[in-house]
């Protein structure tokens, strides 16, 4: 009991935080969490790195009126990175049924995190929020784990202890990218935006990492067909995730030329307009396959041939509202969000156009430090989107078409 | 050959259409189609009903400059249900493979449908747009089927001969759902447009159909489920459709208090509230189910309370972003949308708020003269909505909460 | 009294009603009028042209329960084209007062609309909605006068008698601006739409028609400028409308190289950035006017630059969030409305770019059958500016930098 | 020059900031801009209170490479309070003409600011942003002057010295004003909400302020007329800001029962409907004014009878899409800029409901530390006028009409 405090709480215990606690807002925002949650604070120590370059570090004494208050701030600071100076190892408890964790399960988040095992802190692998953490027989790795793919016996981790977070530092920035509230403004230079964005996807190339795009059906809608194959052709796009209806509008066009029954030639509704997409699925269907369709010569352009023609990992994810499917179409949505998961691994860069829902799934299944573009028309849609916490999601509130065709240009200088 | 047509239009076809075709702007709508398609007109008859409820009918010659422009003239007409005055009986052929149609299958509208089986015009059952039509193998009756359902050999109406479509026609007007152009603004007098629903809630409670709910999980951050609880409770809610969210943060705002981590009592985020949502589910998933949960004693309050004490039937259909599931979500869509079309027969009135994804994969189940209130603060959301061709349809653009509180209210008179 | 309506209802008048009724809806919207608004009608003569390019006629009779309701009726059916058989001349009082009408005045639509004077039809010159008719002191023309513009015993026409409104009617239609249902969606393909208003920049320009830009400031915030610029340059523009907005950032440009403080060159925030716009303000206050800003070389490049080197009318117009404003801003808001009233004259296409309030006090002042295109990001926008009832109005929903770039590159083709 | 810097940069000045910089996020800031403007930082003395209540202090050097960008760097961290150690007197420079400020004025914020005037730390009067600082002729005293008021000889407060800035600092916060990131999402409970502006606006009243009500159209259209009228009966709004809009559709409904054509009875549209605000606008006119159609007993009911019955200051400013105006309406817009300045003095609570010209021109009147809630159910409207940086300011995305009957209900507690 810390006199100094006049008895009012009772309950304290010592944290620590480190880093570039100060410009990455880490310090001032556990702060705020302490007081938000009905804790108060003493600072027992603070060393400020006097350049930027520095790492600062402060030590913290969080007091609260009772043990329940406590451990709410701590949990609640711990997603910050302020963890008990007095760590020890993280505890785990036998999962005690399949597809369902122990009770007090620890709940990821998308930041780099690290649990203590024999006194050693060691790195989550496959980082992803909304999981728990599985450890190794060993006792040796740590992973996160979706609650659906727990099995009777596996070790999950419980409570916070031993755990530390790494949130997202900011460091001087000079790109759109580094910045850190990210601009869903639709009233911004479009230019520097998309040149922004090109230069992300150029640095992901180079780095030897995967460029993901995340595609809605309004690319089709629009105009954005050519725009995406040439994309894929110039080696920009390593992974697709999309869901049954930009596959059967793109397939449409390719067909009929026409999507949703809007010719993209004269932008006029066609005669039976509404039937193309149903025939453009009931015609691959019958050939069994968006593959064999290609291959037959049936599919001869568009963003699906391109896709087989060179190789492009693909997941087409099912909804309710879909026609048909196509027969690609993976309509158990846990299967789905399996093959997803298994494809965002080496992505360095996630293009996300026009789509809400496969957009959304995809960035839960991303970490944090993975650089996410978000296009829509709708700024609902790019705020949703944005608001995942990470410094590395930049919203743009454009069009479609547009955009991909600056996007392209900027590509080929 | 019609020499006063003088050579141009070597092509021709007599249809006629009859109803209310004048101020239900049917004949108006056909003689537009037949000019936008590149075909030309000559009425040959016109009979006007004095009177706004007399029977209008109208003979028309068609003519084209090739037998294919007059043929997708005359595809496109039918659908506003301008037939040829030569009626045969429809065609149908055996599908020569499963989940696949025949080449040159029919495709549905929502519109009453009838086929002319034995010269005789018969009603197509369950009629669903973006389907095929099924006639039974003694050839005496017809109804609506999914791709996907087809089975090898079944028969299959293909072309357009012997079908008719009654698209929706409109009466002298005094209410909202008689209203041809349904109001989507936000900028409307929100009394009476609650009242209008009230209203037609009521008469379909009286006329003994079911009045079905589809609704996000904005129904529950607003401040909602109390209202629904409510509706539920006077018995103006029959049926449910909803995902993963709405159900999880229900369970959330009873466990928990808290939606989506903020708290529902003074609206601001709680600590460990982001994960509120996922231990919510894994406390659902560790008993088996939400019916056993309140069975137990466990979850007391909320929609999903509400529903099992009440039972109401409740589908929850699965989506590639969900967390969990809960155990009642259907993860794979095909069976999902079987569950919803078994529920949507004898609902004569839809409520849909707050949600996009479930309310448009309703829409393409619900046959035309089925009433349908959309209501979300996103005026896009609504116009997608409004956009399926029902005049049965009104978009109302206002926020979730207020609106249900207003509605109870309303029925509560 | 005519015995066919039983006694039912005492009150009725002949009207007729002629054009292309079918296919225009005038018709059919007659009679949609007549029941909404409590009458009802017998059809007692139609002839229908057999060809589209045949005009119909009808004549009908309009009955009601009261005087009033009748008045109703007939003064509701008259907006769409529908007159009494028996036409007198129109009549007009003198006006009592200065900056009113007398009660009783007819209130203007944006068709176009003739009196009967002297027994003759003549054209109202000046066609705008919301205003009166003015008659002039011979008797022999008619012109819409706003209302602040009324002088004591100018001769303003009342009630509907001898007045004709000549709806918009339509033909086949072949491209955008003569299709009746303007789109509005985003998911339309940008490509068409974008060249099927070049095709109307140069239709306009060839007939000797001017063309009226009306642009907010997002057009500068995206990078627009030098897209406007080039549209001056190639004598694409010839009026411009704006606020005082749209001036200063353009000229903060110009000067600083910012926008909104937001630097157009790398998108990120500059320091004193905000302050940017205000200097530029206080600089061209300084020097006296934009002109002076240009003659004496201060002014190099931007919108304003090339209005003013290419003697471009400009009507700078007032808002009471305007900052300054720039000495050539009329702060006076009827004072801008006459010189907008002034400019309007002779202007064959309108081109609103990414503003509402411009763009919608711009269209009260058109004559229907001016055509605009309207765009704008936000879809509520772009809905207000297509609720005016032209069907010569599109409304595109896209981004004002692309969209700019786009036009250019397709009129520069 | 500190060796520690190697020689890098030449050029530095040493500044300080106190507060409670680190929970109010102003020492990040700082730390922040300086990398951005390309300047670097060593951290000379900092002292932390050990509890929230107590206030820090910092003390940095700032280095850059050049003059110029120091310059810049300084000015930039100026506005989040950070002054150079040197604190010198102000300086002032005489206006060199009328209307414009001479060459390098000092451009406000909104924020609390002071002027050093005789070594003494003196407040800025009327701080509003967006102006120039006036220092009356004894050099006493220091008031915020727009651009458009200055008159030749007047002193103007030049350069960034001896001037200081408070930027906003956040408390613990209990309440939605005083949280800090203002929520602008649709998604969160909307009673708790309504409670937390009910409460703000009692306490401003207790506290002798006076609330501001700033309201567009769609407060009529929706319903909201009675609303409004029982606000001013109970109290709760002591000024009303709004356009010819408001009062034109507030008077047509009381003389008509109709708002913009459509009955508030019944949401259909009326026959003439679209003349009725032209009517009641002419009807005004006639008679003088609105007070004396009040006087008279023409105007019954509504917002404009209440605002005359009750004395309620009433600022209605024009725009160029008025029809009429009313002529109660300021058609020149800087004369209505100054009605609006003279009355928000004294304002405490300042509540804006569905109107993006009149909130945001009154946002940049108001100093950051009035309380502002912004209603309006397109969210691109509430960001906008959320982004005035002022932590005091709540942005609510829901509809007009249910939220004032919430906010009666609860006012009526």
């Amino acid at each position: 009991m810390n006199p100094g405090t006049q008895g009012k709480t009772n309950f304290f215990e010592e944290v620590e935080i480190q880093g570039h606690i100060i410009d990455s807002l880490l310090l001032p925002k556990v702060l705020d969490e302490i007081l938000t949650q009905g804790g108060s604070y003493l600072i027992k120590e603070i060393r400020l790195g006097q350049r930027q370059e520095d790492i600062s570090y402060a030590r913290i004494e969080v007091h609260a009126d009772s043990a329940e208050i406590l451990e709410r701030v701590l949990d609640s600071i711990h997603d910050h990175g302020a963890i008990p100076t007095t760590a020890n190892d993280c505890q785990a408890v036998e999962a005690d049924m399949d597809g369902a964790f122990p009770e007090g399960f620890y709940s990821t988040t998308n930041y780099r995190t690290q649990v203590r095992l024999n006194q050693e802190w060691i790195d989550v692998e496959d980082q992803e929020m909304d999981c728990g953490i599985l450890i190794d027989p060993q006792g040796t790795s740590a992973r996160c784990l979706p609650m659906t793919d727990v099995r009777k016996g596996d070790r999950i981790v419980v409570g916070r202890q031993g755990l530390r977070v790494f949130p997202a530092e900011t460091q001087a920035r000079s790109n759109l990218f580094e910045f850190m509230a990210s601009p869903v403004s639709s009233e911004k230079p479009k230019g520097v935006t998309v040149r922004e964005i090109a230069q992300a996807m150029r640095r992901t190339r180079e780095s030897g990492e995967k460029i993901l795009a995340v595609l809605g059906p309004a690319v089709v809608h629009t105009g954005g067909v050519e725009h995406i194959s040439q994309l894929i052709r110039m080696g920009y796009l390593n992974v697709l995730f999309a869901g049954n209806a930009l596959a059967t509008h793109d397939i449409e066009l390719a067909l009929y030329g026409t999507s949703l029954g809007i010719s993209a030639d004269h932008g006029l509704p066609t005669e039976e307009g509404h039937e193309h997409h149903l025939r453009a699925i009931n015609t691959i269907r019958r050939l069994g396959s968006i593959r064999t369709a290609v291959e037959r010569g049936v599919l001869k352009s568009g963003i699906m041939y391109e896709c087989i023609k060179h190789r492009i990992p693909l997941v087409l994810a099912g909804s309710i509202r879909d026609d048909g499917p196509l027969p690609e179409v993976i309509t158990d949505v846990l299967v789905a969000q399996r093959a997803m998961r298994e494809q965002v691994r080496g992505v360095g860069f996630a293009l996300m156009i026009a789509t809400a829902l496969h957009a959304i799934a995809t960035g839960n299944l991303l970490p944090a430090w993975v650089k996410v573009a978000c296009v829509d028309i709708n700024p609902a849609t790019v705020t949703k989107l944005t608001d995942r916490g990470s410094i590395q999601t930049v919203g743009v509130v454009t069009d479609a078409e547009p955009f991909l065709r600056a996007l392209v240009a900027e590509l080929s200088k």
